[in-house]
């Protein structure tokens, strides 16, 4: 079985260790953007050979993981070219709008849509991780849209690697995951500005963060070539979750400034109920 | 050598444990608000028995790891009541409150103000780690106040834990540590709370939410015993940390909604240099 990964990156990577481990005599081939790190992914073994464009149509599947603008330019012309019975599924962190692209194509039955909720804060093929989707949730969308067949082979393999299927809206998605994965990198992001801005000197900054500061910044360190292509899809539910959060940074404010600590505790006290939640993330998905 | 422990919790049961390991024949006291987490830490072996009132005279040192509107109210009365050999240090995140408290005390060189920069989200005796100040900065406020001897057994208990020793003044102290810790928490907090209003249904947060979310909301679980008296106490210091994130919040949001894309990748791709500062953090504090 041939299987071409556009994108041979954090994700693309650990897709191919998963590929490697669960897949029996699966040829694996790639490409890059970037010719050093298309290469590295050779030496480092995750790719047996390049993907070359005379090659496409020879892959049983293809897995996109690259930027959500770049998966954008390329499926069309992916889908043109593929042989009948090939599958394309793209792992990208936006959906609605690589749904509603593809929408009409004859080919839509050999597409899939998802987004396995795994990551790091890392980029590039050194950053790939042989069990990154263990236990993990896969969100798959549009699922009655992909020809079963294709679609049982890829749950099948998705539960190989031990994730946790389930189906979603695109549309549903967009909205949840600003909530809890694009807002978390703007405050992040935010954060990590604010601090640099006052501490000019690095030197005190790292002197005086511990552990929690580094937890609350980490994601600021994530790359701009993946995530402002992110914004940009999302740009109007992004919107909607960074209004709501200001709003209510600007409550805690105003509660500050009027020295009201006893509505500030219980504010906190119901916001500790998150433990709860994240207990769960930890143990599930870690 | 006789060392009492005011609040044996997280830190004043870390204390306890770096204690026993670096201070010979060391017995150790303790109090604590609650009688269940006393007899708890009584249960663990942190202390050795209970810090009654009238065995304050025969205490060498005292550590006070209480909640920092309680470490003001029973400074006084302790110092008052010590010995005049014994030591008090106190372990709170704010320093000019308790300096200022203390500036005219006669036994003022008997007091030795400290910020420890290591904790986790935890609470309690159970939350205690035998090595949670190893590779960690140690802040000391007003050594110059400090009785020499004094300050010379605590730096060397400090060091013999493998604290590294930074001294400050404590107005910026205050000023640094509400970029780097306070506005964390409180950035935390807002941003576990607007996922919460949003998601009632908190399966579907669980379903959706990674560990980037965990990572960046982590702080919220910090306890409002705690955290409320030290934004009480560094209120100014606060609020102005928190008009320069909310600042920087609606100025990239207006970026976003004016589709500036570029300028949002520009400001992104400065904000990585924080990988560097973050990985010295890491590094050297885990």
């Amino acid at each position: 079985m041939n299987i071409g990964i556009i994108g041979v990156g954090l994700i693309g990577g650990s897709l191919a260790l998963s590929a490697r481990e669960h897949i029996p005599d699966v040829i694996l081939y790639g490409s890059n953007r970037s010719e050093a790190n298309l290469q590295k992914s050779l030496d480092l073994g995750l790719i047996d050979h390049k993907l070359e464009e005379n090659l496409i149509q020879q892959m049983d599947v293809i897995l996109i993981a690259i930027p959500v603008d770049a998966a954008l330019d390329r499926l069309i012309d992916l889908l043109d070219e593929v042989n009948d019975n090939a599958l394309i599924i793209d792992f990208g962190s936006t959906k609605s709008a690589i749904c509603q692209h593809i929408a009409l194509h004859s080919k839509r039955g050999q597409f899939l849509a998802t987004h396995p909720i795994a990551g790091t804060e890392y980029a590039g093929p050194e950053a790939a991780l042989p069990n990154l989707f263990g236990d993990k949730i896969q969100i798959l969308c549009e699922t009655e849209r992909t020809r079963p067949d294709l679609l049982e082979w890829a749950q099948d393999w998705f539960r190989k690697m031990g994730m946790n299927l389930r189906e979603m809206d695109p549309i549903e998605h967009d909205q949840h995951i600003a909530y809890v994965s694009h807002l978390s990198h703007i405050s992040s992001y935010m954060l990590g500005k604010t601090v640099m801005e006052k501490e000019k000197d690095h030197a005190t900054v790292f002197d005086m963060a511990g552990s929690g500061f580094a937890s609350t910044v980490r994601l600021a360190k994530s790359a701009p070539h993946m995530w402002i292509p992110i914004f940009k899809q999302n740009q109007q539910n992004i919107i909607e979750t960074l209004t709501e959060y200001i709003n209510n940074l600007n409550q805690f404010k105003n509660l500050l400034e009027a020295g009201k600590f006893e509505e500030l505790h219980e504010q906190i006290a119901e916001i500790n109920g998150i433990r709860q939640i994240l207990d769960g993330i930890t143990k599930t998905k870690n």
